[in-house]
């Protein structure tokens, strides 16, 4: 059995914890390390107790390039521009990469510097990046050396509307996405404001207006829309509600859209039935539901995702297993907890 | 001091609940009877402990027209067809009635009738009932003898899209409101759906088209709308964010709009801050904020409620202090609970 | 490779649900049927639409003897004394047996009847059936045809104390257990006390004397103890806090007790360092930590376990894993979910 | 009316906050100073937008001596050794004292110096401070200047087993303290550990050996006692589970006990049936529920507080109305939220 050396680069936050879960059951996947340049030195499971019985002693260490290069695969989990910065050296080096930032998602490097307000560090990359959302882009992430892995609120989004905007079967001048994030999209935090206290039994929007994962929905739809995010008291999960005009009063055609784009897929479907956030949690699936309310005029779309993975680290190794040859749902699980 | 004598119909479900305990801190009203057919003749405080503190050993009683026409005021917390009922003979009695069903929220019948799917049990009694949203309809609840208790979404949506409508700062053709309320707002259930297990750490949208909700927002507004409930994992609040195409491209024109109509009030205030729910758990307050998003043309508001309290049960005894000529915040606090 | 096939009795319930979504993933299993009297034609994705993946339109059955008697294992996820009828049968057909129900743990017959407060439907079998605690009887599990699947809370308790009893460390007359377990230990169930409402932000105790698993317990410790159950507001998982006598001064001596049981365990062991219920949620681990109050004399013990799986589901595959001589943890996970 | 000023010394953690909402009803007080040195010049709303119905725009400012020597009563929220230290200046003053901290609890210097590792600023002060347990010290608090206001979990414990000590219904040398509390017992934190992700759906033992308020206990109690703190991933309240040997079989004993103490107590009271956390929130209350386990001779007794409220602000309130001659209940409540 093919075996590779994966490196994970930023392992100590909240993406970087569920990679090490699931890389844990990759049989062909060793992880040969984990850095935090704040935590080396400290025993993964003195952090996460959960992952002692897969990685036993082993410690978060520094980044140090000599040893990173070794990896066949790295997975960066780190702010934007640090991403491209030892991405870009991998890279360099011979070493493919899934960058989970921002920073190789866009195809604009105006839209990307614009947004996140920074200069883009490895420009000559970009073209060269792959958006790695696995079920639109398959093939080129077959080929790609470097993939850019989708934001959580984005990935929701967009395999929600492909379809329907690619068979025009909505207005693209008209979309609102009202979206609710469970808490850990914030990462892990010393914040009072995602205290347990300030959270729990409480519900709240932010950034009402120009959350960064709008403009990469908008490039990645070719539509123009309008996102607001909000905070829900759970840990995992995204539900986002879609409004958008309907073109159609037909619901089967939207029915026939989404069966012509995801009818062979394992972990994207739709249903008429209304998706809920525990029918994902703790999978990879994006699970799509719809309405066509009529007297008004619109199409109501709902679609989940677990953020974590789907919407992260589930995707980033869906990447991987593609990239490298592996079955595609290698180490990944369509069946949500439910409870 | 004067007092009164208050009956509530159908008290042992979460309204009748909430009733009981924000009356029992009322100086002016001493609540006679407390009606449940299935509890009839068990403690309050067996079913809920919490009051024994304010009612002792006193029972449920079955509700018995002899009983409940020696009171001044009746509050009727029962299903649809069922407070009109009760209610119209309460109010033929001479009682004074705050309706907190359906019966009595529409000015058109047609509209209750095809809402509801019922026949109105009591249509003579429509036109004179007055809708129960104390802050724009103070004058005639003053003068009312049957005052039609808003629903908790309708309230929430009502107060935050007034002020916009009448002063055309928004199309009227184009409003989506997306609505996410706590679990007390489906009552007090034996249902599995809305048990622990199946709705903790969970959230869903339900009757995505046609929520009975719609039809109040709309006859009140003088607007068309499209509404979509959601399920929070919390147990009191209701948020709404609301999405309206705006007419106006200065902020200021809508703090404007909201100091004209709100501007005196002690419950019911706008802050360009969003509010979250806790800011108004506890409390009988409706806060609103919003935004401007100038790229896409589209106000956002947002709105909170206690749905227990100005959503249902304080705006009911808001309702009760304005007929009867009392403070019109006694036994009320603007005071949220945050924590 | 090995395949068999599996019968699940009762399997609408979430121990019956646990079982699909672990045998889901087991490469020697194939489920041929899963029973419901109540929800017997009903799709198992219409209710636990998470299954949809693995099961596709698979249906409820109603439990015919001529179906299950063609299975290699039937699990029986039935309310005590159905447990035994139904089970009793099928060991009679030669379908081999795991029993999720208090039928088939007691040693004594007696003590069954007292607990329970029924007639035992199959006294003869009580003498061969073993008491399917892995760690513990590993050996007559691998050569049983009928296994007494341990209950949630006796599964922590006891792996807690065995080592702590046979080694003479405490106290025998003097062991206090204070339990918590989450909501998901009650059931699947339609009741006010067990709804979100009631629930979510709450804590109680209950069964405060004379909870039957603590005859469990006494009978397999061969000590007695006192046990107080108590109901987190969380889906999964048990914390038990243990009270004893401290027999030694040494804490040393606690730690290789416990090195001496579960030294190579892979699914429990312990640490000095207080586990908590994230550590195990997910997986099928009991993890054990302690303190000793020398001042007081008293050594405390904490154990955890995902009641869903160590203390039900995940136990009883496991049995099965060593019943059929598959690899012991062929389908469960040692690593806890964390998040 | 009579009308007193009081100051609130660092208003900003929860402790603060709880008290000047509190206070924001109470007809008897003004607060005229709300300090906190980390929010000086900060407007309560901004920190707590609930408040700003009471207080408008009111601002934290320093804790000047001039200024807080104004008030006739002053509340200070510290940590222990500050407390005492601008506590100690303002009794110097003539101000009366409600200290929230432990600097004023303990009868013996050598126990609090021992138990916080520290140097009691001001041992001057100690012989007449009063331990301001309302129901157990009224008469010595209303002749006070100087309040130890005490701990939440002791709190909880005394009320409890005061009654049984007192009237030797248990064995004074085994009693074990299984204490379970909500979120905000830690205070307003920025920490990963009490993080939303990390603390919903999880519960933890803390401070498994020498948690500090069993010193307090202790001396109160006059007897030798095991505590372990747990916490519940809810926001307010505790529940502690009491277990003691019993020196009667009698449980009409414990009852004469209990009403003896408390039968004429608004906020404290002793009910067959045991309490929960949600029939005290929201109240100043402690109720009390026990149950005896004859056949191990074991009293088990279930306490439970808000721990905001009778565990500190509201207790302090009560303590300050006792110290004013105000009617003890002024601003209080015996009804619990339930919802």
């Amino acid at each position: 059995m093919k075996r590779i050396k994966a490196a994970i680069v930023g392992a100590s936050g909240y993406t970087g914890f569920e990679l090490l879960r699931i890389l844990a059951a990759h049989p062909n996947v060793e992880v040969v390390c984990a850095t935090s340049r704040k935590e080396a030195g400290e025993k993964l499971s003195d952090m996460y107790p959960a992952l002692k019985a897969a990685y036993g002693d082993m410690t978060f260490c520094e980044p140090k390039f000599e040893l990173l290069k070794k990896a066949d695969v790295a997975f960066t989990a780190l702010p934007h521009t640090a991403g491209a910065q030892i991405g870009g050296e991998l890279i360099d080096a011979g070493v493919k990469l899934i960058d989970l930032s921002a920073d190789f998602r866009y195809d604009s490097l105006a839209l990307y510097e614009k947004t996140y307000g920074v200069k883009h560090p490895r420009p000559d990359l970009l073209s060269e990046a792959v958006y790695g959302l696995c079920e639109l882009n398959r093939k080129q992430i077959a080929a790609a050396r470097l993939v850019g892995n989708p934001g959580c609120y984005t990935t929701a989004a967009i395999l929600a509307l492909y379809p329907l905007v690619k068979e025009n079967l909505i207005d693209r001048g008209c979309v609102i996405i009202d979206g609710k994030s469970g808490v850990t999209g914030a990462g892990r935090k010393s914040d009072v404001d995602y205290s347990f206290c300030e959270t729990d039994d409480n519900f709240r929007a932010y950034s009402a207006v120009g959350h960064r994962h709008t403009t990469e929905m908008e490039e990645k739809l070719g539509i123009s829309l309008s996102f607001t995010p909000h905070l829900l008291p759970v840990r995992r999960g995204i539900l986002e509600t879609i409004y958008a005009r309907a073109a159609t009063e037909d619901f089967s055609a939207i029915e026939k859209a989404y069966e012509k784009y995801y009818g062979g897929e394992q972990f994207v479907s739709f249903s008429s039935r209304l998706p809920d956030i525990k029918l994902v949690r703790g999978s990879n699936c994006c699970r799509i539901g719809a309405a066509i309310d009529n007297k008004y005029g619109l199409v109501k779309v709902v679609s989940v995702i677990d953020n974590l993975i789907k919407g992260a680290s589930g995707q980033a190794v869906q990447n991987m297993n593609i990239m490298f040859g592996f079955d595609e749902g290698t180490a990944l699980t369509a069946l949500g907890e439910h409870l």
